[in-house]
C-alpha cells in the first residue's frame, strides 16, 4: 500500500452523487480534492446547496468544467448524463491515473444496448472494450491499474451481489429470475419532478420502469442470467434492499447456498453474509452490502437477498472503493464510516 | 335493498382492526353501534385510546365481553386471537344474523393446516365448513344470508385480487407462483414490540415471515395455485402492494391478461383494473382495490399486482363490505368515503 | 334545513385543495358537481392526476375555465392565485349562490396588507368589505347567505382556533403572542419545487418564512392581538400543529383557560377541548380540529395548542363548512367522515 | 496532542447512546475498546441487536458488567439509569483515567433539583460538586483534565448552544425565554412503549412533557435565564431544532445577535453559524451544530436556532468530544464523519 496524496477532481459534482463522493472523500486519508465542477451551480458554495457538507467544505466552491485543469491529476471521479460522460471520456483517460465513471457510459460490454436502453449510439468502442466494471467483489484484479473504471448501476451492486456466488457455483439455473427490488428516492436524482415530490413518496409504494428497465442488461451482464427486474419505490430517501427469486439447481440446498456466499464472500471488507434477512437501515450511510439466501423447498425456489445503500455501496461508495482498488490504496480507505442506525 | 337498522357489536374492538371498524361503522346509515368490548382496555373511553374517535364517539367507552348481551343482535364482528375467536363462535352464530370473523379461525377450510400455522387444532369443523370466506368479489353469492363471515388475511385479500382472474381465466399456472408483498405496519398489530417501533420501521425495509407465513395456506386456496409468499416491511402505516409473478399460459398476452380483469371485476363496486402498476398511497384510508397486469414475453413471465389499504379492504373494510352483503344491505354502505390524498 | 341539490363547480380544481374539494363533496348529500375546471389538465382524467378519485369519479375530465358556464350555480369554489381570484370574484358574485375562496384574495379587510405580503394592490374594496371570513366558529352568523365567502389560510385557522378564545374572555394580553407551528408539507402545493422533494422533508425539520409570512396579518386580524408567526416543516404530508404561547392577564389560571375553550366551543361540531396536547394525527384526513391549553405559572405563560388537518379542517374542509353555512345546509354535510390513524 | 492508546469501556452499550458510542468509537485513532457491557443483553452479539454494528465489531459481546474489569482504564462511559450512574460513579471515579456520564447523574449542580425531576435524593454532592458539564464550547478549560464529565442533555445541548452566547453578550434578557423544541423519538429510547411504536409517530406531532420537563433546570443552568421549555415529537428517528424566543435587550440587532454567535463560536470544530435557519437533517449522523438568530423588530422578539442531531452532538458525540478534550486528544478524533445528507 502506497502512502501518498492523490490528487482529484470531481466532475459534475452538485448531484446527489457527487455530493455523495463529497462527503467520503472528506475523510480519505490520501485524497486531495482540487476541484469539484458543476456547471450549472458553478460559483454557488459547496456548504449552501449541501448544508451537511458545510463543516468539512466551508470555503469550497462549485467550478465550472474545464478539461485542461485535469490534466495530470491522479484521479477524476465522473458525475455526469450518460452521452456526456461518453464523450468526456477518450479526452481524459491517459492524460489522468484513472477515470472513475459513475454514469452508464461505459458499463455494458455489449454496446448494441445502448441505443436500446439510452438512447444514443456508443461512439467509443475500444474505450467500452477496456474499462473495467467497479465491483471490487467480482472484478479485484481486472481494477488493478485500470485507466477506466465504470461503476455499477445501484440496482445492479445489489442484484449482482445477491445472485452472483450462488449462479457461478452452479446452485441456481441461468434463466427465470426474477430481481423484485425497492428502493428510496435518492436514485432518482435531485431535480424535483413529480415522481420525487414527498406526497407522492411518503406513505406510498409503486412499481417503475417495468419489464424494460436500464439496469436489466446490466444485471444480466454481471450476474450471468436472464432476470426479469422490477423495481419499487418505497417512502425512504436511501436503500435498496434486492429480493431475487430464482430455480434451483440439482443439488441445491439452504445450507450450500449460504456456504457458496461465505465463501465467495470470504475476506470481503464491506459484504456480510448473515443469518436472515437483511435490512435496508443496517447499512444507511455505509459502503457495507449484507446478503442471505435460501431455498424453499416446498415450491422449489431459491430466495436471495441483498441490502445496500444506493448512494454509498450503490454508488458513491462503490466508485470509491474501485478508485482504491485501482490506484492500489488501502480498499477501505475513506469508507470505514459507521452505518446510521438507528 | 332493506332500510332497516342493524344493531352491531364489536368484540374485541380495541384492537386495530376494532378502530378501523368504529371509524367506517360511524358513516354506516344503518348500523347501531350497541357495544365496543375490550377487555383490556374495559371502562376507557373509545376517544382516549383513540383521538381520531374521539368526535364521533365522544361518551362512548369500551365495555367487558358479556356473550348475553350479543343474544339478538344483528350483526357482531370479532376481533380477537385466533384461538379465543374458533371458541367464541359456536355460543353465538344462529344466536345473531351473522357474526363476522376477523381472526382466522374461519378462513381455512382444510383444518388439517391450524396446527401447522396457527398452533392449535380446530375443534369446530362443522362450523368451519359453514363459514363462508368473506371476500365478496369471489363468493358473493356464498356470503348472502351467511351466518358466519370469515373475513380474508390482508395479504390474502391482495394477492387473490391480483391473482385469481388470470388463473380462472387458464391465462396463467397454477404452480410456481410469487407473490411478493409489502405492507405497512399496521398488520403487526397495536402492542409494541422491537418489530413496530418506529427506529425499526423508519428508513427500512426488511423481509418476513419467509417461506412459511401464516397467509401461505389461505392464498392456496382462494388463488387456487402454488405460492411462494414474501411479505416485506416498508416504512409507512398503512398499505399493501401485492407483486405477483406467474407462469403465463399458453395464450397469454397483455391484452388478455388486463381483458380478463375488466371482466371478472366488471360491476365490482370496489376494484378498479388500472392502465399501469397501482400505488398504495392511491387507496389510503378508503376500501379501494387497485390491479393491474402485464406480460413480460423476453422472459416468460406475468406480473399482476394489487394495492390496498391493509386496514381498509384489507381488514376492517372488507369486513362491513361482506357484511352488508350477508344482511342484504347495500354493498357500499358505510364504505364510500373516498381515499386520503395527497 | 332544505332538502335541495346544490349545483357547483370547482374552478382550478387540479391543485391540492382542488383535490381535497373533490375528496369532500364526493360524499355530500346536496352537492352535484357540474364542472371541475383546471387550464394546465384541462383534458385530463381527473383519476389519473389523483389515483385516489378514480373510484369516486370515474369519468371525470377537468375542462378549461368557462364563466358563463358558471351562471345561475349554486355554489362555486375558487382554488385559483390569489390576484386571479381577485379579479374573477366580481364577475361571478351575485351572478351564483355563493362564491367559496380558497385563496387569499378576500381575506384581509385592510386592504393595505395586500401590496405588503402579496405583491398586488386589491383593486376590489367593495367586495373585499363585503366578503365574510370563513371560520365558522367565529362568524357563523355573518356567513349565513353570504355570497362571498374567503376560506382562512390553513395556520391561520390553528392558530385563531387556540387562541380566540383566550383573548375574547381577556385571559391573555394581546400583545407578545408566539404563534409557533410545524406543518406537513402538503400546504406548499402540488408543483415540485427544492422545497417538497422527499429528500428535503424526509428526516428534516426547518422553519421558514420568518418574521413575514403571508399569514401572519391574517392571524392577528382573526385573534385580535399582535402576533410573531413561526411555521416549521415537518416531515408529514398532511397536518398542523399550533403551538401558541401568550401573557397570561390578571385572572388567568389553567382552569379558566380550558374552561374558556369549552363555552366558546360548546355545541361546536367540529372544535373538542382535549384534556391534554392535542396530535396531528387524530386529526388526519377528518375535519375535526383539537384544542387544548394551560398556563406555566413559574414563567408565566400561557401555552395553547390546535391541532388540524392542513387540507381539511384548515382549506378545502373549512371552505365546505362556510359553503354549508352560507346555504342553510346541514354544517357537517359531506364532512362527517372520521380521521384515519392509526 | 498525545499519540496514545486509549483503553475503553462503555457501560450499558446496548441502549441508543451506547450504540451511538459504538458506531463512533470504531472510528477513533486512539480508542481500543475493551469493553461493552450490558446486562439484560450479556452474551449477545452486539451486531445482532445492532446489524448497522456488524461489519466493524464482527465478533464483539455485550457482557455482565464488573467493576473490577474497568479500574485502570483510560475512559469508561456510562450509559445506565440516572440513579445507577449516580451510585457507580463514586467507585470508579479515580480509578480510570476519566469517567463519562450520559445520564443526568452529575448534571443539576443544585442537587434539590434530584427529587424534583428524578424523583431521588442525591447521596453524592462532592463528586456533584467535581462533576464537569460535558459541553465544550462553554466548559472546555474545566473539561481538561476531568476525572468526571456529565454529558448534556440532547435538548439542552441545543438550547444552550443556540441562547448561550446571546445571553453572555447582554444581547436578550435572562427571564421570558421560551424553547420551543422539536425531536426524532430516538431520545425516548430503546424499549418498545405505546409512545415510540412507529403509527403514534408516523404522521403525527405532538408536544410532551409539557411545563415540567427534565431538561428545564438544566437549560436554566447553562443559559443562565428562566426557560419555559416545550418539546414536540415529529416523524423521524432523529434530530433536535430548538427554536428559541428571548426578549432583546436595549442594544440587540440582528447583525449583533449573528454577531455575538461568530465571536462566541470563532474556532469551534463542530459549530457553525449560518446565514439562515438550521435544518436537522443537514446534521444528521454528524456531531455538527447549525445555529443562527435574527430580530422581529416589530414584535420586540429574538428568534434563536439550534439543530444537532440528537443522540450524536446531543448524546455520543458530545460525550466522545468531551471525552478527547478531558484526556488531551484531538477534540475532533472519532468524529470527522459527515452528516448523511440527502
Amino acid at each position: 500500500m502506497r502512502e501518498q496524496t492523490i490528487r482529484t477532481a470531481i466532475v459534475g459534482a452538485s448531484g446527489y452523487t457527487g455530493a455523495e463522493l463529497l462527503r467520503l472523500v472528506a475523510n480519505h486519508p490520501n485524497i486531495e480534492l482540487v476541484a469539484a465542477t458543476g456547471d450549472s451551480m458553478a460559483g454557488r458554495r459547496v456548504g449552501d446547496l449541501y448544508p451537511s457538507l458545510h463543516t468539512a467544505y466551508p470555503d469550497l466552491v462549485f467550478t465550472e468544467f474545464d478539461a485542461d485543469a485535469l490534466s495530470g491529476l491522479d484521479l477524476v471521479f465522473l458525475g455526469l448524463p450518460h452521452a456526456a460522460s461518453m464523450e468526456l471520456a477518450p479526452q481524459i483517460v491517459g492524460e489522468v491515473g484513472c477515470v472513475v465513471d459513475l454514469s452508464a457510459a461505459y458499463r455494458l460490454s455489449d454496446a448494441s444496448h445502448y441505443p436500446t436502453f439510452y438512447g444514443f449510439e456508443h461512439t467509443q468502442p475500444e474505450l467500452l472494450a477496456e474499462a473495467v466494471f467497479g465491483l471490487p467483489e467480482l472484478h479485484r484484479d481486472l481494477l488493478t491499474g485500470a485507466r477506466l473504471v465504470a461503476t455499477p448501476g445501484c440496482h445492479v451492486t445489489a442484484a449482482t451481489l445477491a445472485l452472483r456466488p450462488l449462479v457461478e457455483a452452479g446452485l441456481v439455473e441461468n434463466t427465470g429470475v426474477i430481481v423484485n427490488n425497492v428502493t428510496g428516492i435518492t436514485g432518482a436524482g435531485r431535480t424535483p419532478t413529480e415522481t420525487n415530490v414527498f406526497t407522492n413518496i411518503d406513505s406510498n409504494v409503486v412499481a417503475y420502469g417495468l419489464l424494460h428497465h436500464r439496469h436489466t442488461p446490466e444485471i444480466e451482464q454481471e450476474v450471468g442470467a436472464q432476470v426479469l427486474f422490477t423495481p419499487h419505490l418505497v417512502p425512504m430517501s436511501r436503500g435498496i434492499l434486492a429480493t431475487c427469486y430464482a430455480t434451483p439447481a440439482a443439488d441445491c440446498s439452504a445450507e450450500r447456498l449460504v456456504g457458496a456466499m461465505r465463501t465467495f464472500y470470504d475476506g470481503e471488507p464491506f459484504v456480510s453474509v448473515l443469518d436472515g434477512p437483511p435490512a435496508t437501515k443496517s447499512v444507511l450511510g455505509s459502503n457495507a452490502a449484507h446478503v442471505w439466501a435460501t431455498l424453499d423447498e416446498r415450491t422449489g425456489r431459491v430466495i436471495t437477498m441483498c441490502s445496500i445503500d444506493n448512494l454509498t455501496k450503490g454508488a458513491s461508495g462503490g466508485a470509491l472503493q474501485a478508485a482504491n482498488v485501482a490506484l492500489g490504496l488501502d480498499e477501505t480507505a475513506g469508507l470505514t464510516m459507521v452505518g446510521v442506525a438507528p
